[in-house]
């Protein structure tokens, strides 16, 4: 379980992503209010864990709610934010989903498409530790900068 | 007007477009009832021309209904279709538009966008004449085609 990393484990992990960096500061941004503004880094990306035992309380066919959709809009937001963090490129979230959270997460950069995913069954979106949820962010993250380093005429059109 | 194009006119225009003789063809296979058997080519195309004086009749805001949303996924499906019949290479729309009509519509073939256009006000989607629409949609597959012909590393990518 993602619980059992003591909460210095938790900051190792945060602050050697670059992405959940990103991650941490838009949740922070939204917060408006200041609800979560004396918890820690790692209790606010909670939300984004969920590991076997609570994906077993999630049903297997059901249509996303609005909690999960700002999550994933949150987590492409993040990765945006920090490939443009690495490359100086804006990389902008395209999601398409529909009722039932089956549909195509992009991240654009010019006429590039720098990281392309079909989801399905958005509404079980989660990882299973925040170890998991920090590599999958930079693996995106190291591919967009690769694709783009690769295309740049096409990232800078 | 567009209604002051003869029949033959119209059919001139359309065989001479096509994008317009893939959204024809599209229009003809979702008429699963043969609502439109016996319209012209001319006729069915007619709820894509929104001339001056039926553009004055819509609200200047307004949310777009289900009608206008779908001519415009039949307008971006139909070029996708005729960029595939010209280039060889599948194009598909990812059309994002928030309930209010903004937002961007797509086209894109392996990680190259070959076609991408910002939205507003789309419950006005529409076009002058019968052949300012052909024009629209041809533009978007020669654009899509010069694209890919320059960066067909991408597009197969």
């Amino acid at each position: 379980m993602s619980d059992t990393l003591a909460p210095d484990e938790a900051a190792v992990v945060i602050a050697a992503s670059p992405f959940l960096a990103e991650l941490v500061k838009l949740i922070r941004a939204q917060d408006t209010f200041g609800r979560r503004e004396h918890k820690s880094d790692a209790d606010i990306l909670k939300p984004f864990v969920v590991d076997k035992a609570a994906r077993k309380l999630i049903s297997i066919i059901d249509d996303p709610g609005p909690e999960v959709m700002a999550r994933v809009d949150l987590f492409y937001n993040a990765a945006g934010l920090a490939i443009e963090r690495r490359t100086g490129l804006i990389a902008s979230p395209t999601i398409k989903l529909n009722h039932e959270g089956f549909g195509r997460a992009m991240l654009t950069t010019g006429r590039l498409i720098v990281f392309s995913k079909y989801h399905r069954d958005i509404h079980r979106f989660g990882f299973d530790t925040l170890q998991a949820l920090a590599e999958a962010g930079d693996r995106i993250v190291g591919e967009a900068a690769d694709l783009i380093g690769r295309f740049p005429e096409v990232a800078n059109f």
